[in-house]
């Protein structure tokens, strides 16, 4: 689309940097368990920089693989329950990582429709064959690996971005399996809500540590950091190391973003109560605004998503909320992948009781009427 | 390949994290100016951490825009003589961003045969077509780019990382202006090298700030930090912020990246000397080392390759400088365009004579021999 197209639909995003000290109360970051701005987090992160400088200076085959990262590999697998962990610089590049190299010519990928940018861009640097199937749903899956001879992959987001909805991965493994199949799934927004104290999707699941199932998980989130991880066996860490190109030909992730992902990994193994107070707070949100009449869909995690008539009303709206204080997301086309456009709310476990009460009044205040 | 055939082959890889203190000479890492240990480069990282957060809690067209993104942006793009930049979590997400949103269906895009495998994701990635050009030939872009109807971009690396030999920026920018197509260049191993003071080689060539030029740069190699820049015309970076996948779906940069580069680039505009020391340290490596034998490519920036017998001598090589204190880097294949094993030496600002002397006796004491 040209940018005056762009314009006259309200769709220009523009970008709008913030100060350290926003006033405003914040439902739109992926900062989940409120650890990025955490001193232990911000200290880990600080003295990471300090010990091992402010870059990992090339790729982590060269000079960039730090002990910090080794550690952080180890305690992030232990933690979800898997072998071994490999740490990118992002969790876009883990996607793309992870997708490729469980991928060969041969390969059948399928692929949920409503799966993330960064796994559609993997599948679509995949040399397999990509088969999109409908959005979770776990027959589908098992009908598209029907007949296929060779290595296939089913790949998912655990909770999906935009609304917030849980794949039913115990179905999905279970017809992987029916057909040979390995299974990948992101788990960028359930690590630290879903599972025992936030072990995440497929910890919550039983299949963490299985032998044909790989996940993905980002440090942005949850851990309040950068980076991503890569989840799964020893030979498929393994293997990554040495075929992944966004491993192999990207410069390892900065020591502070491992210090600081480190840091808020700790703090979640010390107060696991973080994950089950993120999931409460989503619940509560989603209760009092579709009480109020709001249509919106009902959290797995720490995403609501509340719908909008139009991409100009969730535009003006969301730009209500912040006039009044709050910041709320407003995903529009291209972002959805379905053209319908919502509010993306996000609960933070250090949200008190006040912040929910002002957040949940001016986003019925600012409601687009009819 | 499978695992055994590379480990017959002596291919495979392995991660070998370093401590903080090592002991290492390192001619191996890209951190070309030694900033990234500089204490006001690890304070600066420090600072935004406890300042910002650890990390930045969203998209940048979310949450994940701070006023410290937007003050690298514009003074990067000051430096560099560019009306605006774009700052990406690392230089491979910048290559697939600007490629992709520099093209669309209609797009013929020209890509060197050398170029760094982010671009060629990023082709791979982009809705254009693709022809693949031989390595530093303007003539064959020229011809490539004849007869096209539509849209065309040529895409290069500006000192390509395997080789260190520089793209010949004045007649390829010759050869696409001759054709009405654009120039997409990654600056990655020219910034804070080539050009006045390490203003990069699109202002070397006089290239920065053109209508129909657009650069890549990332803050991880002679900015001793984390991420990567989108540097062009300021409505080319409107576009990416519109358009680009791995800009809009990813998480903003951590603000100790931002930091960091920042404080970089800082110190390199008020210690601009740093610049050509480095290209001095290069070219006083490739004469020894050539002097005495070896087979080199006369380093047009900071990278030195030097060529191995075979992949095994070329790992035994880098294994024996290792055991002798010193690191080098060691490309061989699938990492190589050409299947040609190398070491690749880099030269540091911050390197002393004696270091250097201790580096090249190293290099030919171990030195395959036949
Ligand atoms: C489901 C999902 N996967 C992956 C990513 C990418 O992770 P990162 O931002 O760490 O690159 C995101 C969001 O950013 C996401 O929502
Ligand atoms: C030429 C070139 N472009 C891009 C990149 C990617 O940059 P980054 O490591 O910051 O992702 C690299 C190396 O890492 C490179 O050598």
């Amino acid at each position: 689309m040209a940018q005056t197209e762009r314009q006259r639909a309200g769709l220009v995003r523009t970008l709008r940097p913030r100060p350290a000290d926003s006033p405003l109360l914040d439902l739109a970051g992926n900062d989940y368990l409120g650890l990025a701005r955490h001193p232990e987090v911000t200290h880990g992160a600080a003295e990471a920089a300090h010990r091992w400088g402010a870059g990992a200076t090339g790729s982590r085959l060269v000079t960039g693989s730090t002990e910090l990262h080794a550690l952080l590999e180890a305690e992030l697998a232990a933690f979800c329950g898997f072998e071994a962990a490999l740490v990118l610089s992002s969790g876009y590049a883990a996607n793309l990582a992870a997708v490729t190299a469980l991928t060969d010519p041969g390969t059948l990928v399928v692929s949920d429709a409503g799966n993330h940018a960064s796994l559609i861009d993997g599948c679509r640097l995949s040399r397999g064959r990509v088969a999109v199937a409908p959005h979770a749903d776990p027959e589908a899956v098992r009908a598209a690996l029907t007949g296929h001879d060779g290595r296939a992959l089913a790949v998912t987001d655990s909770v999906f971005s935009v609304d917030g909805d849980a794949a039913p991965l115990p179905e999905l493994a279970a017809a992987c399996r029916s057909r040979g199949a390995a299974l990948l799934v992101d788990d960028a927004h359930g690590l630290g809500i879903l599972g025992a104290g936030g072990r995440g999707a497929l910890s919550a699941a039983g299949l963490a540590g299985d032998a044909d199932v790989v996940a993905t998980v980002t440090l942005s989130k949850s851990l309040g950091s950068q980076g991503g991880a890569v989840l799964g066996p020893a030979r498929v860490i393994e293997h990554l190391v040495n075929t992944a190109r966004s491993f192999i030909f990207d410069t390892g992730l900065a020591p502070a973003a491992v210090g600081g992902a480190l840091a808020a990994l700790r703090l979640l193994v010390r107060e696991p109560d973080r994950a089950a107070r993120t999931g409460r707070i989503a619940r509560e949100l989603h209760g009092r605004l579709t009480a109020a009449g709001l249509t919106t869909v009902r959290p797995d995690a720490a995403v609501i998503s509340v719908r909008a008539p139009s991409p100009e009303a969730a535009v003006r709206w969301a730009a209500d909320c912040r006039a009044a204080g709050l910041a709320v997301g407003c995903f529009r086309p291209p972002s959805v992948p379905d053209g319908i456009s919502r509010l993306r709310l996000t609960a933070r476990a250090d949200l008190t009781q006040e912040q929910l009460d002002r957040a949940v009044a001016t986003i019925l205040a600012t409601a687009p009427t009819g």
